[in-house]
C-alpha cells in the first residue's frame, strides 16, 4: 500500500510509531496529485513547494518531540474560498485572478497549528454556487461531474490527492460531491466551525467541514477545527467534545428516524435500494427504526433559494456591477436574479426558516438521527442538464442536487453522508445521517458502527 | 398620601405591612382613571370589574397567607399590543375592531401569576409604527404629544393611573414617552423578556419593558418578567438575576461614558444642560467620566429604518392588502412604502447591525455605562409636525424622537431612562444609561443612585 492511499487516522498511526514520514506521505501524495491532475483537475493550485517545506518542518518537530497531534504532516487540500496568507483565493473565478490572501482564515489557521500540510487549494462551482463543479472530474468515472460546489476535495479525497481536505456547505456542496465521489462529508451544526477568512455565499446557510475517507478520520479533523471564533457573528461558544467514535459497533437503544415523506420521493431506484439496505444494517447492529414525518416539506425549496439568492447577490454586490462578464453565466444569472427579489420575500423566508426550525426539533425529540439518501441520483454525466424521473418529472440536475441536502442547510442540524455502495454502473452512493444540533458525536459513532460491519473500501479508481 | 400616588415599592411594603388593602389601592388608582381618562385618554380599555374582582382576590390571598410577592395587589397597565385572555388587543387600530386575545402572552401570564391587577389596555401609537400616540395627550400638557409609541402607559403611570405598565419598543416607544412624561423606562436587553402574544412590529428590533417611577419599581416588575420562553425564537435563556438595586450611592469604581459625538448634536440646549448635570452627579457620587465615541453614527438611521420597514410590512401583508382604509395613514403610507423595498436594501441593514453590535461590544468594553438624552427636545405641541435646531436645520418630530433610542434597538444593549429634571416649561427630560447585554443590574444601580441623590419626585400635574 502507498502512503497516499493510507486514512488519516492509518497515517497518523503509522507516524506516531515512527514507520511512516511526513516527508514520504506528503511526497506520495504530491506524486499522486502529478499524475492525477491531467485527467481530473481537482486544484485550482498545488502548494507543491511550500508543503514539501511543511512536511519537512513537521519531521522535524516530530524528531525533537515537538508533536504528537494526529495532523501533524498530513497532507490536506483546502477549498479555494479558504483563505491561506500568501496563496491566492480564487473562488474558481476569474474575478478573482489577482487575489492573494493577507491573512489566514480561522480553520486554516488551527490546522497549520496542528501541523496538517497544504497541498492545494481545490476547485469550488465558481464562488460555490452550483452544485457540479465543471472544471473538474468524477473520481470514479471523469466522463461524469464531481459535483459541487467542493467538488475538487472530494475527488482530491477519493483519489488520493489529498489525506482529507475542506469544504463548504451552503445547500449540500460537501455533502453532494462526497456522496458522488464515494468519500465522507460532514456538514457541522450551523456556527460550530469558524467561517472568518472564508468567502460567503450565503452567510445565513454556509458551513465549512471535513471531506475524508472514513467517518474515523472526521472525527480527528473536526476536533482541530470546531470551536468559538468572535469573528464569525454566528460562531457558537459551544464546549469541545470528544468526537472520536469509539470501537464498538452495538447501536442498542439508538433510534433511527426513516422519513415517510420527501427524502425518497423523485429518489433513483438503486439509491433507494442502497440506502435502504444501510438502513437495514443499521437496525441489524441493534437500533430501533421508527417512521418519521419531514415537517414543511413543500417550503423545503422556496426557502432555500429565497435565502440564498439575495444573500448572494448582496455579497457580490460591488463586483457584479463593476466587472459582470467576469463571472460564467450561470453564476452571473443566479446573482443578477437576487438584485430583483423584494425584501417581503426574503422575509417570507426568514420566518419559514424559524418555524422549520421548530418543526424539526420536533422530529428530532424523538430519534436520535434520520438516515436518507444524500444525493437522489449518482453522478450525472458532464453534459446533463435534466434528471427525468420513473414518473415522467423532468427535473434540473441541481435541483435535483440540492434537494435532500438543503433541509440541513435550513434547520442547522449536523449532516454526515456515508457511502453505502455503488449503483450498476461502479457509481457510489451516499447516506445522510441528520441530527440534533451538536450531535456530531452520534452522527459520528452511527456512521462508524455502519462503516465498520462493512468490507474495506478502495480508493476511487480514477485514471 | 392617597393610594394612587404610592411608588410600586413603597404600596407593596405598605401592603405587606398591613396598611393597605389591594382593594383601597385599585379603587384609588380606578377612581383617579375615571377622573383623568377625559383629559388624557391613557385607556383603550379599561377593565374596571376585573380589577376590583382580582384585588379582592390579592386580599383574600394575603389575608389567607398565600402570597407575599411585591405585585400582589398592584394596578397595571399593559400596552394595547399585549394579549390578555378574554380582553381585546385593538393595537389602537380599527383593523383589530373585532379582536379578542384567546390567550395571555407570557409577559401577561407571568404578571397574572405575581398577583398584578391589570386596570386596562393602554393606549399605543397605532400598532406601535409611531412616535407620538396622538390619541393621547401628555400628562404635564394636555396640548403637548405622549410621545410613543407606548405613550398610554407612560401616561398612566405618570398621572397616577397606574402604578406600574408594560411597554414596547422598537425604536424607542419604552423610553421616549418615559422620558416626555418623567417616568422611568426600560427596554432591556434583546431577549431577556419574552415577546409571545405581543403584536410584532418589527421582530428584530422589538423589545418588552417595564415604566414605573422609580428605578427601584424597575427591578420588581422586571424580576417577573424575565426568563426564557422558547415560543419567542429570540428569547434568550439567560439565568435568573436579582435586579434590586441596593441601598448604597456609592458609584466609585463604576466607568460612565460620556459620548463625544452623536448623542449631543441636535439636542436642545436645556435639554443638553440637564442630562450634563445629571452625568457630573454620576461622577460626584463616585463615577469616572470617560468620554467615548460611538461607532458607525452615519447608519444608525438607515440601518433602524432599512429593518423595521420590511419587517413591519411582512407582519401586516395580508390585512394591508384586505382592509387598507382601515389603518390610518401616517402608518399606511410606511406599510406600503415597505412593499417597494428590495431585499438587497434590508441585507445592507442586516449587515450594518452586525457590525454595529460587534463595535459597540469594543465600546462597552471600556465604560460600564454610556449615558446619554434620552430625546433630544421635550414634548411637542400636538399638532407641531417638525423641530428647527439651533443651525436651522429643520428634522420631523418623529425622526428627532427616535434618533438617540435608535442605536438600542439595533445592538440590543439595555437602556434605562431615568428622569433628570424639567424645562423652563415644567416638561419633563430624561437620560439614558446604556449597559452591556444582560447588564440590567447595573443600569438599576447606577439609577437608584443618581435618584436617590434628587429630591423626591411627584406626580405628573395632570388634570
Amino acid at each position: 500500500m502507498q502512503p497516499y492511499e493510507l486514512s488519516l487516522t492509518a497515517a497518523a498511526a503509522a507516524i506516531r510509531a515512527g514507520r511512516l514520514s511526513p516527508v514520504e506521505l506528503v511526497d506520495s501524495v504530491l506524486e499522486r496529485v502529478e499524475r492525477l491532475e491531467p485527467h481530473l483537475n481537482a486544484y485550482a493550485t498545488v502548494t507543491a513547494e511550500r508543503a514539501r517545506h511543511a512536511a519537512r518542518k513537521a519531521a522535524d518537530d516530530i524528531a525533537a518531540g515537538r508533536s504528537r497531534g494526529p495532523l501533524r504532516g498530513i497532507p490536506m487540500g483546502l477549498k479555494d474560498l479558504i483563505d491561506v496568507v500568501g496563496v491566492a483565493t480564487t473562488a474558481s473565478s476569474r474575478v478573482r485572478a489577482d487575489h492573494r490572501a493577507q491573512a489566514d482564515s480561522t480553520v486554516a489557521a488551527r490546522l497549520g497549528a496542528a501541523g496538517a500540510v497544504l497541498v492545494g487549494k481545490t476547485h469550488t462551482h465558481e464562488f460555490a454556487y452550483g452544485l457540479t463543479t465543471p472544471q473538474t472530474r468524477n473520481a470514479w468515472d471523469t466522463g461524469r461531474v464531481a459535483g459541487g460546489s467542493s467538488g475538487g476535495s472530494a475527488v482530491a479525497v477519493a483519489s488520493g490527492a489529498a489525506t482529507f481536505a475542506l469544504g463548504t456547505d451552503t445547500g449540500g456542496s460537501i455533502r453532494v460531491p462526497a456522496a458522488l465521489n464515494g468519500v465522507v462529508g460532514l456538514k457541522p451544526t450551523y456556527g460550530l466551525v469558524p467561517r472568518h477568512g472564508v468567502t460567503s455565499l450565503s452567510w445565513s446557510l454556509d458551513h465549512v467541514g471535513p471531506l475524508t475517507r472514513t467517518v474515523e478520520d472526521q472525527a480527528l479533523v473536526l476536533a482541530a477545527l470546531a470551536g468559538h471564533d468572535p469573528r464569525d457573528p454566528a460562531s457558537l461558544d459551544a464546549p469541545a467534545q470528544d468526537y472520536r467514535p469509539g470501537a464498538g459497533e452495538d447501536l442498542t437503544g439508538l433510534r433511527v428516524g426513516v422519513p415517510r415523506n420527501y427524502y425518497f420521493e423523485h429518489v433513483d431506484t438503486e439509491v433507494e435500494a442502497a440506502v435502504r439496505q444501510a438502513v437495514d444494517r443499521l437496525q441489524a447492529l441493534g437500533a430501533r427504526l421508527v417512521e418519521v414525518e419531514i415537517p414543511m416539506a413543500r417550503y423545503i425549496q422556496a426557502t432555500q433559494w429565497g435565502l440564498m439568492v439575495p444573500e448572494a447577490t448582496a455579497y457580490h454586490e460591488r463586483t457584479l456591477r463593476a466587472v459582470p462578464e467576469l463571472y460564467q453565466v450561470d453564476v452571473r444569472t443566479l446573482l443578477e436574479a437576487g438584485e430583483l427579489m423584494p425584501a417581503g420575500d426574503y422575509l417570507r423566508a426568514q420566518r419559514s426558516r424559524t418555524l422549520m426550525r421548530q418543526e424539526w426539533a420536533r422530529v428530532l425529540a424523538d430519534v436520535d438521527v434520520i438516515a436518507a439518501p444524500t444525493v437522489p441520483a449518482t453522478a450525472a454525466k458532464a453534459d446533463q442538464e435534466t434528471i427525468t424521473w420513473a414518473d415522467g418529472t423532468v427535473e434540473a440536475v441541481s435541483d435535483a442536487y440540492v434537494r435532500l441536502s438543503a433541509p440541513a442547510n435550513l434547520t442547522g442540524v449536523p449532516s454526515l453522508s456515508v457511502p453505502v455502495g455503488h449503483d450498476t454502473a461502479g457509481l457510489p452512493i451516499g447516506m445522510q445521517l441528520l441530527g440534533r444540533p451538536l450531535g456530531e458525536n452520534v452522527l459520528l459513532r452511527v456512521g462508524h458502527a455502519y462503516e465498520q460491519s462493512q468490507p474495506t473500501r478502495v480508493l476511487a479508481p480514477a485514471a
